[in-house]
């Protein structure tokens, strides 16, 4: 593996992705795994991912999504929806999960449950949202980070109609909302911006030490 | 370095630090330089980030944090505070910089000067303020992974009051408002957790494959 700070310096925002080119069922999975290990407010991974090769469901989200190329150009189309209002019975089955992989008894995370009862399950709805979005947040954070040490490319996408997208994916009846979207593949080589210079802010700019 | 995903089943929210250890300066560059090179929308860093290391400012967020003992124990503290409100100030500032780094002139933005006027301009305070934390959570999920590859340990923390975080390092003055704070070191021995077996869905519970 490439110095970790070159390979973040290496990815970009990829706007065309070479469409002969797919990402590898093994390296999908490392993908997978990267989300999987995200880490989450109480470990409560408020989200699901939905990994989409299916041509005719991107078509579709393209068509609510500015007909935006990477959508069906990409090898994968990754749909990070969040958990749009947590509730007891989602805590309760965290706490068997938590339970039983660490053959702890449930009555020894009582403390535990306490404090959920008392911090997220007391949230507004929009509380309850924003929060579960912001966790869904690292998850991307750390997809983007872990396909840049594969050499994978990908896009972060804000540009898309929610609402649609919850529609077309049934994320309503699951109690989802679609909060960030990724596509996964490899850069054409006719793509400029993989040249560009960076732009960001000084470190002055960005940080204040104290 | 090793294996990615190995690194990733490394870390874990260290509640306990090695009060001795501290980060070098030289490590803790390539902390922020990962930080630096996270994504956000339209590469706009709606965000700062406070690098502390000062006692006297940690015991004072530490009363504010429910005597949380990572934020005194650990090596450095980082705020992370987004832009509550972003505005044309701030995009014109962006466009400048983008314009100057990559040797364009302002008047070849135009349109994407357009786009951001009819998006995040558009936005209200409250999605404003939320589309801003967003960009910050990928940030940290950055800031995380990064640690993880460098065999530090980093502490994700929420429980926290923001309104008295925000007075204490002076945020709304400078338009900014507390997301997230990491604390970041090394684990003591004596941490348990660090042995406890990580609790996560399984990929069939987070992943819907279409």
């Amino acid at each position: 593996m490439k110095n970790y700070i070159e390979t973040l310096n290496w990815r970009y925002a990829t706007k065309k992705f070479d469409t002969s080119k797919k990402v590898s069922e093994e390296e999908i999975e490392k993908l997978l795994e990267a989300i999987q290990l995200s880490a989450s407010s109480y470990g409560l991974q408020p989200y699901e991912i939905f990994v989409i090769k299916n041509a005719e469901i991107r078509n579709k989200l393209q068509s609510v999504a500015f007909d935006q190329p990477q959508i069906t150009d990409s090898s994968h189309l990754l749909v990070f929806a969040n958990l749009a209002e947590i509730d007891k019975s989602y805590v309760n089955d965290y706490l068997d999960n938590l339970a039983e992989t660490r053959s702890t008894k449930r009555t020894e995370l009582a403390g535990f449950e306490k404090m959920l009862d008392n911090t997220v399950l007391k949230f507004s709805p929009e509380e309850k949202n924003q929060w579960a979005a912001n966790q869904t947040y690292i998850a991307l954070g750390n997809l983007l980070s872990a396909a840049a040490n594969f050499k994978i490319d990908a896009c972060p996408m804000e540009g898309f109609n929610s609402y649609e997208f919850d529609k077309i994916l049934g994320l309503k009846e699951k109690g989802l909302t679609t909060a960030v979207v990724a596509t996964i593949g490899y850069r054409s080589e006719e793509d400029q911006l993989q040249h560009a210079v960076k732009v960001r802010k000084s470190k002055e700019e960005l940080f204040n030490r104290l």
